[in-house]
């Protein structure tokens, strides 16, 4: 940072991310204005922080970070059903972080921002003694009533998920040198999923009013699952066969059966569970499809306490830890 | 942190403080819903990011670590002129932030939330290599098209500060040991002034509609009337010797006349420094009484682009540095 100041960082290579914000002042003023919504929505806020060394790799490339950045906020705006509207960024930056990691990491934001039509509205550059941390807020606006929670899950639900479970934290593995005898094709895929996680937002939108509960997989498929049984007062049984794997986790399962469990408590998916009621099933087929979004039924909510992870026999499954926590 | 988790820390300490807040379902979703807004009132946001090391020190008390964090956030909101409504808290955790830490700290954060009558709404909680650092994301609500900008200042307009300059830079100087012949007295009120600055929320209200522009004073006196200048096009002239001083930094000027410079230049007041188109002088000074706000006016603004600080006998004072700045 020897080149840039502040001031000169936000002018030259964050401001374009502003332009489509008009309440930004392109980010030229102390704070922004966010847009009105239309009548009958309200803002929905989340705010997660990512920090070299907890939540990324140094080895991870910088566009990546700040990819990942943006989307487990907007992972966050999708588990409640809102519509993204902006967001504001603290960058703190490390006595290391230097112009060309900066250049990057813009890139990076540039491209998503561009991807989620979701642009900068203010934010804040500072110097600290440590490894870069990004620290995000987002804006999205919802239906007021309509919001996804945690807490509606009912005795009969079904339990869905989108996309496929555990190849963040095999990605994470696979990062950190723990799964050195596959072949890079699986290990690659596994590692992009880990750095580039892919936020299920339009999904999201189309379960308004329909899901009765819905979270987003960050601390692991089971510990989340538990954060929706523990808000809705229910348990809930994991068919462990059910649950959609991709094929690089397909292929490392294979030879590796203990796997299962990073693959199941890993954490790091960004993908959606939600709570289905009986006979909405074949709507949210169809939602799901219209958002080109692969959705699967991995099990049930019931009347006693607790979340079971079952086997194909219906043997009950245990793990030496209920999730992963980044704390 | 070897006691405390994430959820454990949430649970026991920060709960508490988004209690009047429904919209954040007692921390425990990932995200918030923000309050409607009364016919008119949009939402203004901002976002201010310290670390220790750069805005802190790590001798600073952390319940006065959690006063600034707060209080900065809440002069940007007071910079546009509006109610603060809402905030959300990331923290970002040192190897060596403990529990005593975290517990002062979120003493700090729960009186001034009393006191600026403001709920926590959501966040984070990292771990990360380095020092602790915290990043707040502030709300408030003001009329829209009302709220104060830097843009609007005209020729003619007169420059008013609120309550005193100086006081934040002399009080660093002081905590890091750069006043070592004035007594503690003087000294202490400083360093406080430093630790636990006073935003000026009542009075930004106040000034809606009336002020032509407004801005806190975070970089400096000079830097700060320099970016309103350029944000109006316009150039302004202060007088150095109407910029109201306490009595502490009085006395340490008496001494040592060559701090001037950090008074004028040297940031971390966060006071209010704003526009007064000429005929509205005797409402702006009746408002401040109103709010129990002291104002003074130290300057006018003027066709010639610059910033010029002037003497007693009108003649140019130069500095060798425009502005302090927390790169």
């Amino acid at each position: 940072m020897a080149a840039l100041t502040e001031f000169e960082l936000i002018d030259t290579l964050l401001k374009p991310l502003a332009e489509k914000a008009p309440g930004a002042f392109a980010l030229s003023d102390d704070a922004a204005l966010l847009p009105d919504l239309p009548p009958g929505e309200g803002y929905v806020v989340t705010k997660d922080a990512l920090a070299i060394g907890t939540h990324m790799l140094a080895s991870d490339p910088p566009r990546d970070m700040a990819r990942k950045a943006l989307r487990v906020n907007l992972s966050d705006l999708a588990s409640m059903g809102a519509r993204p509207i902006g967001f504001f960024m603290a960058l703190c930056l490390g006595e290391d972080t230097d112009q060309v990691f900066l250049q990057d990491f813009v890139r990076g934001l540039t491209d998503d921002t561009a991807l989620f039509d979701i642009p900068l509205m203010g934010g804040d550059i500072i110097k600290h003694q440590g490894a870069f941390t990004v620290s995000l807020t987002a804006f999205g606006a919802v239906n007021r009533g309509k919001a996804l929670r945690r807490s509606g899950a009912r005795i009969g639900d079904s339990l869905w998920v989108s996309g496929t479970i555990g190849d963040g934290a095999l990605g994470l593995k696979a990062a950190q040198g723990g799964l050195p005898d596959f072949d890079n094709s699986s290990t690659d895929a596994l590692i992009h999923r880990y750095r580039v996680p892919q936020p299920r937002v339009a999904l999201g939108e189309a379960l308004l009013g329909i899901a009765s509960a819905c979270i987003d997989v960050s601390d692991g498929l089971v510990a989340d699952i538990e954060h929706i049984c523990n808000a809705s007062g229910v348990g809930c049984t994991i068919e462990a066969d059910a649950v959609p794997l991709s094929d690089a986790a397909q292929a490392v399962l294979a030879e590796r059966p203990d796997v299962v469990e990073t693959i199941l408590t890993g954490g790091d998916d960004y993908e959606l569970a939600f709570a289905v009621p009986a006979g909405q099933e074949s709507l949210v087929t169809e939602l799901a499809q219209q958002t080109q979004t692969p959705i699967t039924r991995i099990g049930l909510f019931e009347a006693e306490p607790g979340v079971r992870v079952v086997d194909a026999e219906a043997q009950p499954i245990s793990f030496s830890q209920a999730g992963y926590r980044h704390d």
